[in-house]
């Protein structure tokens, strides 16, 4: 038996869009975090609470608190790119996922983002709703 | 004495971010249109409606229906660029501004928006607010 | 027979990102020109010549001359959207692209871009590279 | 005599433009980067190398090797945000500076961003280049 988590970690593809570039060649740093997003919003789509349910049938937000970004490598128009997806760290208030941006084998850029559960009426934190808890361990690997 | 109308123009200023160029080394041709809006916005804030009180408080969007532009030269990063914005043409239920994009004396890009008033709740078009109408008729020098 | 030109069409799928929305809560109407262009670029890589293979290695651009966008519907986050694209029209030194953004059976969005071809080097417009005529004549269904 | 930096803060403003707003309403966190960015360029135009001229004549990138950024309050759209920046760290082959994102007196955002000095052409790091040290320790405070 053993209680290290195993998080599920999903991938997502695309292809470097042209209006990702800026005049360096290369994809604009900024465009790595609408990036991890996708693949958050991917992995999450691998429940059945998809983000947009939880939007809108929880009355939550999970907004970003914190993002985190470390470049070894620059992404390429027309390149195709891997961004994997995973919960880090998942707590009764927070979640934190982690991200890897590959191209073939390469880590181009990893990244951290933080998420505070916030209640859309009153815009103030809470914590994460019920009937999402079984749903986030079982992403974090942390057993339903 | 003339009926020519004379629409209000309104200019704004701003310097290119280098998050607008892409790998050709110019603004990339959508940011213009954020460009459009942001001209635009300026000219409705000359009024006591500004847009964002629009929104709010008479519960109607502007929506986009059209959008034409044509570009005849690029604005570089670091550029001081001047973007005016006027009513071209005012009815009931469509608005049309133009813009044009200048650096210097250089025109770079011209463009018109269409849109609609639509209901926030309905989403439904409609006429656009009786409160509204002196407004942006003034706006379209029109008259009061 | 007939001379009727048949352009290729050619189809990419995309799901809204979050990052794509504004507060109306739909797809901020700038982000469909990023739209065209992705699909440009997928119907270009139906060729021998997919689009970065033009810019590197024939040392021209296809630039954006002129750009027409009509909206009737708004996409929203994690809807799943195909955009289709095809040349409108080819002449020695333009190109119009023709788009239609579709959700299911709606069309949301129609438009047309027009583009030149511009040297790299000197940024003046060009006749078309003459090993690319074959080759977007066929796009455009004008035979070889 | 003292050895605390006193570095530099220089600050822009900006209006929140519609087109940065995202369906909660409020300005989407990728984009407090691109305003990082700006504030950075203001900054070192404040020398007699601003960063487009560093780019040309020196052959040099300032690439963005990191980011981070903690977010306590959303902007929205028409408001009005000052954004400061400050080297936080001077290296010979690395520049961290230092951010913050304010309405009036409410800090919304603090962030940091890594860069290192990286050659044009082999896009290998680099020191920073000999001509900018007097002006980049200026900037930090260091003296010259």
């Amino acid at each position: 038996m053993t209680d290290r988590a195993q998080p599920l970690r999903h991938e997502v593809e695309l292809e470097v869009r042209y209006a990702e570039t800026d005049q360096m060649g290369v994809v604009h740093h900024a465009n790595y975090l609408v990036w991890f997003e996708l693949a958050r919003t991917a992995l999450c789509a691998q429940t059945e609470y998809p983000y947009s349910r939880i939007e809108t049938e929880l009355d939550v937000w999970l907004m970003v608190s914190g993002v985190h970004a470390s470049y070894r490598g620059g992404a390429r128009y027309g390149d195709r790119i891997a961004i994997s997806a995973w919960i880090q760290q998942l707590r009764s208030r927070t979640v934190h996922f982690g991200y890897a941006v590959r191209r073939d084998s390469d880590v181009l850029v990893e990244g951290v983002t933080e998420h505070v559960w916030v209640d859309r009426g009153t815009k103030k934190p809470r914590r994460m709703p019920p009937v999402l808890e079984p749903v986030f361990r079982r992403l974090a690997g942390l057993g339903g």
